[in-house]
């Protein structure tokens, strides 16, 4: 996958990211972030909507990679091919494009935020009805897809929360592996 | 388990339920709902913190219920033993005590009022965390445990959903067994 946004747009993020980790989410503002980008505001609006959406940039990015690596999987009875190879294709995704460091920063930003915490739940579930969508495009039934949706978001999650967690240097997509065994192994009857 | 709160706290809340679908959640005042039941307002406060607890008055039971579920399961190596009569449990309990009627017009009232969707999403998230302390308190490891807390709320809350969907028949219970039989099949590599 591309590095996201290059040129005026990431130097947008970036010097929101700053202003936001700076000043809080709320007291900053797109002349702020223009101003320490070095662009006008008309600029930043050609890119965003509004200071919200420059921390929901990859939101569609990321969808589209857990959605074509379902629609590339090789054909199968399983759908836990399908649902690995996505998780492991968006995980790597999100580590490349920004990193762990981003990630954390960027967490710490939505949390302390009701209104972004919201917005990340209403991405999360969009990258939902996307896998399931995508899941039934390949003849899954619509409960069990409905269910992978659920459970990819779930297993991405938490493992991103590991992830991000003081101190953690294991892969995004490692963790994901580990979570996605851990939930096979606690559905069974005996383990 | 006992139905939930009878006598004049019972009385409440339907004069709530009622009020809720006729004005909206919003409109509705304490002293409208007292006045509905043929109580005073004080008698209100006696029972509830506010009108938006009402709706949420039996969330403490469904997490006990859940949790002695755990605890008295007997002892073995899986953790799907514990988990799946934890959910039979609950399912069992929200069935018996309100049924699908009351949860429909629940929901609704819940899915029209953006603070009262969060309430609900808070309420899920607690069920969760009590489910993976239960585990944990058996000697689930942390990460099995949290995952299993996320992977019950996951299968109540979309055999919730299905149950109460227009002209749907089946039984909670069964639906919730055929969620986590779908997550069981979904993670393994052959189905």
């Amino acid at each position: 996958m591309a590095r996201w946004a290059p040129g005026a747009s990431e130097r947008l993020q970036r010097a929101a990211m700053q202003l936001f980790a700076e000043d809080g989410f709320e007291a900053t503002t797109v002349a702020g972030i223009a101003g320490r980008a070095g662009v006008t505001e008309r600029t930043f609006f050609r890119h965003f909507t509004d200071k919200r959406e420059v921390l929901f940039a990859g939101e569609e990015l990321l969808q589209q990679v857990f959605v074509e690596a379902i629609a590339d999987a090789p054909a199968g009875e399983s759908v836990a091919g399908p649902l690995v190879a996505a998780l492991d294709a968006g995980g790597r995704a999100l580590q490349e494009a920004r990193g762990r460091d981003y990630a954390r920063a960027r967490n710490e930003i939505i949390m302390a935020n009701e209104q972004l915490r919201e917005r990340e739940l209403l991405k999360l579930a969009k990258l939902a009805q996307a896998v399931t969508a995508a899941l039934v495009a390949r003849g899954v039934a619509h409960v069990s897809a409905g269910l992978a949706g659920e459970l990819a978001v779930l297993v991405f999650r938490t493992a991103f929360d590991r992830w991000i967690a003081p101190g953690e240097t294991r892969d995004l997509v490692a963790l994901q592996r580990e979570g996605f065994a851990a939930i096979s192994d606690l559905t069974r009857a005996k383990t």
